[in-house]
């Protein structure tokens, strides 16, 4: 569940094995090219955030059909014995270019190409996509939230209600990528070396008799790491039992954290629950909110004067709630040495091996340029070769360099595109020589399928 | 990823670890139930399909901490020693009652009730939120999808966009559950025995250097089971191609199963090309159709006359793209024998142990009680219990069953709660008993908590 190793290759389309089984039928093993973009932005993004590579990596080189998947697939009737024994004997044999986790790409951009034999190529389409859709419409949702808190602390509480447990731990993964300083998921944490918080659930509150009795467990128990959730019953009743919890801690020599409040009007609250800890002489206690929040509810509360210190992000977070999918594609763009595309409506693909050119200045990123693979453009080329014959050309990155490097990037992108409703379209071009090619294969298309009907 | 059985306990945020911690020093091991249930239905949702039960009793008779699980625990540097080798002997020992699979319940009523000395009841709340919340607003999106189609086969065909591989799955399992045909997850075939589907993708026919030489070449390969993706360069020309290997294959005693739309205007092209097919005397060939398809985008084509056998339901079914999450909680709602419950804005909780009673005639279902678990009232009560004493009471049942209980009980639910949009709210009533021992209990934490603020 966590990354690519394990898990079993029929994790697939039934369609992409009966097209293998009738390239196979035909021979065809000629290397293809498949290019993995995105057709166009979810609503009110601006940009995208690569991310989920490592395990795309981790998959192919682990890529095996075992003596189950095979016992299944013979099971179902579907297939001839003799495609059956050559998918015994298959494995990942090709080269993969790809955008590095934590930078940004842009609409039509390949984030990822991989050549293989066409088999190969084919067989991976849902898995490639179904890993690097989400993590990149979660690190570009988180993006946006850490873009609102304006250096606030962001911590991923949505565990609970991610769609799954795979889900679970990716989202803690590319929400801390994108910026978030941890997670609530403990197996995130462990996973991925993600710093780990959390505070109390209602719950606990009502297990005692009385709210400040469960505070002064809590404050027991974790006397160095105490934040107390007081909306159980009434919020400023909760925060003035909570500051003589407070008292109490400062008496013998502990500092209480912080207050996390839950529910009702964040601002107006937050202002109050302030005023109460500094009537109390406890100005360094934090306060930290939760519930319900995203980029618009946090834009909202602090363009309200909100006194928040950090927030907790769940739910419309980690399934990306306004936009929880990308409408990203794997397409054959080249077949052995022919340059192939798709002219259906509203879906139409370029054609070839390609690389993207960024151009920068020292404080901000200017343009891209989609062009061929071979193309001589101006600018960084951002789809570096990441796997060679199957195997690694690098060891796996830490996501920390992963953070890092979207940290740089992302301030080097104007406001305009981060806008957090209806952005400005970031300028991709294409190359001269990239243009040229589309063109004449479309006319060739045009004349080949349509000219005969 | 499949089910629960081989599932860390660290799936679970750390606030349910601390809270454990400061539980075990205070020594409170007294019973606890928590009761999960919608908060609010959503948006235009009148019903929800409860789904995903069986995830949780696997995970519950597996739940154990392994070696690395509490050596991560213990490099945190959080928990005390002794809480960890308190951790390494628990194993789930309570009880669990719940609505069984494939049943319609309605908001506020608890679909699952666990009641367990609370820390085992504490760990488990992320874990239970997650595998419910997610595989009952997939029933539910999938259930509209089934109503919407009146009749015509669904299959789902979400896996690439799905929120990581375990939602695969799981969407794959919960559709299958609401009245979907099949699935395209080969993997979800083999783990829930669901029938598999699936056609070719547009790569199919670009790599062939013509349309009609791939449909060729897949018409030889699958002559049983043949359904032609006829929109790669024009769907009409398609058509016609497709039209002409389908009297290749009649000549060849063999027939054309199918074709597929994937783009453009569906409504329309489904008739053109409906008229192709009749015009060279291929009635029995089915039109097949996908491309962002939901209960929305079928009532529309339906309604403008489209001639569509079947669907290909994807992305916007597998996220439930227009309500990615149900707004679910696992609220504590009785300790030892004090009943509890918080207070907190918009998100009370009803106390105590409960049931939910149905009372129906033989064409219909009329109205839902909530009430306390022994309270006597009229109809059927839907929570069972699943669960003693950490073990089964009965054996795991099929998904065909719970299918078929979705099924009969669906046909019962009137129409105005199944509307698209702004559907009735279905009757709910709370139990005398419930009622009074609410009030009392509001009462009595108003007046023991802002008493004395």
């Amino acid at each position: 569940m966590q990354a690519g190793k394990s898990l079993s290759p029929l994790l697939t389309d039934l369609y992409e094995m009966t097209m293998a089984a009738a390239y196979y039928r035909r021979e065809m093993c000629s290397p293809a090219t498949f290019s993995l973009f995105v057709r166009e932005y979810p609503s009110h993004r601006g940009y995208l955030v690569s991310a989920g590579l490592e395990h795309v990596l981790d998959y192919l080189e682990a890529f095996q059909f075992d003596q189950k998947d095979l016992g299944y697939l013979k099971d179902t009737g579907l297939f001839p014995g003799e495609f059956l024994d050559y998918l015994e004997t298959i494995r990942f044999t090709g080269n993969v270019h790809a955008i590095p986790e934590g930078r940004l790409f842009f609409k039509d951009e390949p984030v990822l190409e991989i050549t293989a034999p066409i088999i190969e190529a084919q067989l991976l389409e849902s898995f490639v996509i179904n890993v690097i859709n989400l993590q990149v419409s979660i690190a570009t949702k988180a993006s946006r939230c850490v873009h609102a808190a304006q250096g606030r602390n962001l911590i991923d509480f949505s565990l609970r209600r991610t769609q799954g447990m795979d889900a679970g731990l990716k989202v803690a993964r590319a929400s801390y990528l994108a910026g978030f300083g941890g997670t609530s998921n403990v197996l995130g944490g462990k996973a991925y070396g993600i710093p780990i918080s959390g505070t109390m659930a209602h719950s606990f509150i009502t297990s005692f008799e009385e709210e400040i009795v469960a505070f002064r467990a809590f404050a027991e128990t974790f006397p160095d790491n105490t934040v107390l959730l007081i909306d159980t019953y009434d919020t400023i009743a909760g925060a003035k039992k909570a500051a003589e919890v407070g008292k109490e801690m400062e008496r013998r020599g502990y500092s209480l954290k912080g207050v996390r409040l839950d529910s009702g009007d964040m601002a107006q609250l937050s202002k109050d629950v302030r005023k109460v800890l500094t009537d109390c002489g406890l100005e360094s206690v934090k306060i930290f909110a939760s519930g319900a929040f995203d980029e618009y509810k946090i834009t909202d509360v602090l363009q309200k004067g909100a006194e928040i210190d950090a927030f907790g992000i769940g739910t419309k977070m980690g399934v990306s709630a306004d936009a929880p999918y990308t409408d990203m594609a794997y397409k054959l763009v080249q077949y052995g040495n022919r340059p192939v595309l798709k002219l259906s409506t509203g879906k139409k693909t370029l054609v070839s091996k390609k690389q993207v050119f960024r151009t920068r200045t020292d404080t901000r990123i200017i343009q891209d340029s989609i062009a061929l693979r071979e193309e001589e453009m101006e600018g960084e080329p951002l789809l570096k070769p990441v796997m060679e014959k199957g195997e690694r050309t690098d060891p796996q990155e830490p996501l920390a360099t992963m953070r890092q490097r979207f940290s740089e990037e992302f301030a080097l992108l104007d406001d305009c595109y981060k806008a957090l409703k209806d952005p400005d379209e970031f300028p991709v071009k294409l190359g001269p020589e990239l243009k040229k090619l589309q063109e004449k294969v479309v006319r060739k298309v045009i004349k080949k399928e349509l000219g005969e009907s």
